[in-house]
Parts: structure tokens; C-alpha cells; sequence
């Protein structure tokens, strides 16, 4: 499966990160820059063929934003739990990020940006039922999806007791939860994120070791998904 | 100066603050439900004319997702820094935020949103070259702008040094600042956030007392403003 990526940034993160390959990079002419400069040295050096073609090209490959560069890549590849937590040195320390039936992409995108800013060790995503980790997700991430493994799941609840078994303590967030600065962080966590109006779903919460909360004290009730996971990733890492 | 509010939670927000006056609110016919009951009720408490109509004729009025529920009236209305300075009372500890030239009006709603949450005191936007605070900020808000009292600046550099006078300490969010929790927070302080891929302008970020970063360990560079502004209110409203 290949698929096309555009813009600078992320084709520079994918050639950076290196996880997958690159068949082609076709260039608008007479693109010049810092940038493009060191895209264009990076796509040498991992011997990625490079095309210079004109504007209208490149516009009838792709409808977004191009900024003068498409490449065609393998597409994302996805992890399995089981083989990603044998692969874990035992009791080693290691942040974990779930999310429950998340439908905005943009949503998804920046949480797993954060991800990648924090060093989260990995993302679980539902096959189903949730936004799907493609181009509008990537992009959202700027480049965390190349950087942090995703695993794709059918059945979170069931995911959680594997999460469980293998010593993490898996952790709801939720309106209702305890104050997230009550809590002693458990050096192997999951952090779980529900749906933007629902939250999460009865028998997820029920499955999670602990339910958290932010406390704030203005007048609208809640925080954006996005926002609230940047919140607890900020403070599980500094633990 | 009137304008139409869509939506339930919106329309909800604005008449639970009871801040703008609703001329006349729009209702698709046969539409029921426990939020659009609380919503009725709000609106007969506040006098709001309510009229039943057919789908088509909501759908007439605006373009985006209305989910049965239209109503007009006066708009946000904007406050003055210096009007806001002088009615607080003196020395009182208080929280404020900046927004320095941010362009996707979703980032504008989503620090709107966290501002409302924490219960930040006040928010100061550019008049000019930043997202308008006009309809997607408003409905990415989440009602925020209903209860933050928005101040509308010309030129940021003059309102920093306002701001100092009267006792605040300026706080710019700046990737190449100090750690966050190295920082000892005072109880008048102001966050100032720049623009998505440029950050601050140079002249803000030399007028500002200190600069903070948020540290982090992974292989991305930085983080989305809208989650580096909730982990920065989170940070400084514990204190």
C-alpha cells in the first residue's frame, strides 16, 4: 500500500523519522529555500528519486496545500499490542495514550502530536468507530505518527485487561474522575480519551483502574479533547 | 450590531450568561429533547420570543449544522484594557492571556475554551492580523466567550507595558525559554501566545518580563498552541 504525502513539513518528518520508505518526491520548479534545501539533501542521502515538475502537476495529484512538494510513501504502518508489549523490557517505564471513539481527525492529530512531543511510548486507536489515523490526522500531528508506533484494536475493553496484565495502570479521564494533582503516577500508565460529547463509553470507564479529572473552576464545563490530553500528558511525564 | 447564533449548546451558553440579548429564537418544528426543554425554559425566563418553523426555513438562514435551533442577537461585544484595568480591584491575583497574531480561528475557540474553563480573568486579542473572534471561534469556544471578557488591542507591545503598570507580570510562551515548572508564578500574570509557525513577533517577546517553555523528551519539535495554552493555564491556575 503506498499513499501520497504533501507539504514540506510533513515530507520532511517522514524522511527525518526514516520508518518509511519513499518511492518517488516530485518537486516544483524552481522551488528554492532553506527548507527545501534540507529536504531536498535528506531525500539524497536515503536515495529517494526526486522529479522537478511544474506547478499544475503537482495540482492535479493532490487538492490540499502542496507547497511545491508530493511524495509518494508507504503508507503508515500500524503495530500489533501483544507483539509491541513482549518487545517492552520488563517493568520498564513507559506512557501509553488510548483513544476511545475520538471522531474529530484534527482531534486526533494534535493528541498524537502531543504524544510525540512528550515521548509517549505509543498510541492505541480503534479499528472502527473513531476517526481513522489518515492524511488529515498526520498532518494534525506534524510528524508524531511517524515517531510514536500506533496499534490499531477492535476491542478496547479488552485491550485495557491486556494493558493490565502486563503492569500498567490504565487511567479514565473523566468530568467526574478524582483531581488529576491527587493522584501518584504509576510509572507504566495509560492515559484513555473519550468521544468529544460522550466521553467515554460505560464499559471502558468501568474496565480503567482510576477515573481523573482537571479541575477548573470557570464557567464552561469542559475542556477540548485535545486540550485535556495535552494536560495529562504534560503531568504523567513530569512524574 | 446583530448576529445569528446557531446550535444548541451555543445558543444554550449565550442564554445562560444572559450577557447578549436573544431578539428571537428559531425552532425546527416537533424538536424535543431534555437540552432543547432547559433551552425553552431559559428563554421564556428571559423573555425570548420564540417562534416554531419548518426545517427548510432554518436551514434558509444559516449554512452550517443548526441541529433545529436559530437565534439572533446583538453581538459578542468587546471590552476596553484599560476600562478592565481600572475595575479590578487593586492587587487582586488574576490570570490573563494574550493572543499574538494566532491565524486558525479553531485555536482562537479552543484557548477561548480552556480560558473559560480555568477561569481566567480576561483575554486580549489583536484588532487586526489575527483570526477574527467571530463565528467558528465562538462555536470552538464552547460558550467561553459568553463569560471571558474579550478585549480587543491594536498594538500588543503598547498593552504589554499597560499591563505591567498596573502590577502584571508578562509571560511569554516561547520554545526557547525556561522550563515552566522552574517558574515561580505570580499571583497578576499575564500569558502571551504567538502565531502557529512563527510564534511571538520580536518586539512582544522582548517586552515581556520572562519567557517559559514546556519541556519535553520526544522526537516532535513543538506543540499545537491551543494544547501549549491549556497546559500553561492548567500550570499557573494551581498555583
Amino acid at each position: 500500500m503506498s499513499e501520497l504525502i504533501y507539504g514540506r513539513q510533513p515530507i520532511f518528518e517522514v524522511l527525518k523519522a526514516g520508518q518509511r520508505k519513499l518511492n518517488k518526491l516530485w518537486v516544483q520548479d524552481g522551488l528554492a529555500g532553506d527548507k527545501v534545501h534540507d529536504i531536498l539533501q535528506l531525500a539524497k542521502s536515503r536515495g529517494v528519486v526526486v522529479e522537478w515538475v511544474r506547478q499544475d502537476q503537482l495540482d492535479k495529484r493532490v487538492q490540499g496545500n502542496h507547497q511545491g512538494m508530493v511524495a509518494e510513501g508507504s503508507a503508515v504502518s500500524f503495530h500489533d499490542l501483544g507483539s509491541f508489549l513482549r518487545q517492552l523490557p520488563p517493568e520498564a517505564p513507559a506512557l501509553l495514550v488510548a483513544l476511545d471513539e475520538i471522531q474529530d481527525p484534527h482531534n486526533v492529530g494534535a493528541i498524537l502530536r502531543s504524544a510525540g512531543f512528550f515521548g509517549v511510548a505509543g498510541a492505541l486507536v480503534l479499528k472502527w468507530r473513531s476517526a481513522p489515523v489518515g492524511e488529515t490526522a498526520a498532518r494534525g500531528s506534524s510528524g508524531a505518527i511517524e515517531h510514536v508506533p500506533i496499534m490499531r484494536i477492535t476491542n478496547l475493553a479488552n485491550s485495557i485487561k491486556e494493558l493490565q496484565d502486563a503492569g500498567f495502570e490504565v487511567i479514565g479521564t473523566d468530568m467526574k474522575g478524582e483531581p488529576l494533582n491527587t493522584h501518584s503516577v504509576n510509572p507504566r500508565s495509560v492515559l484513555v480519551f473519550g468521544n468529544e460529547e460522550t466521553g467515554l463509553r460505560r464499559l471502558v470507564r468501568e474496565r480503567c483502574d482510576k477515573l481523573l479529572a482537571i479541575p477548573g473552576s470557570g464557567k464552561v464545563d469542559s475542556l477540548n479533547v485535545a486540550a485535556s490530553a495535552a494536560i495529562f500528558m504534560f503531568h504523567f511525564c513530569r512524574k
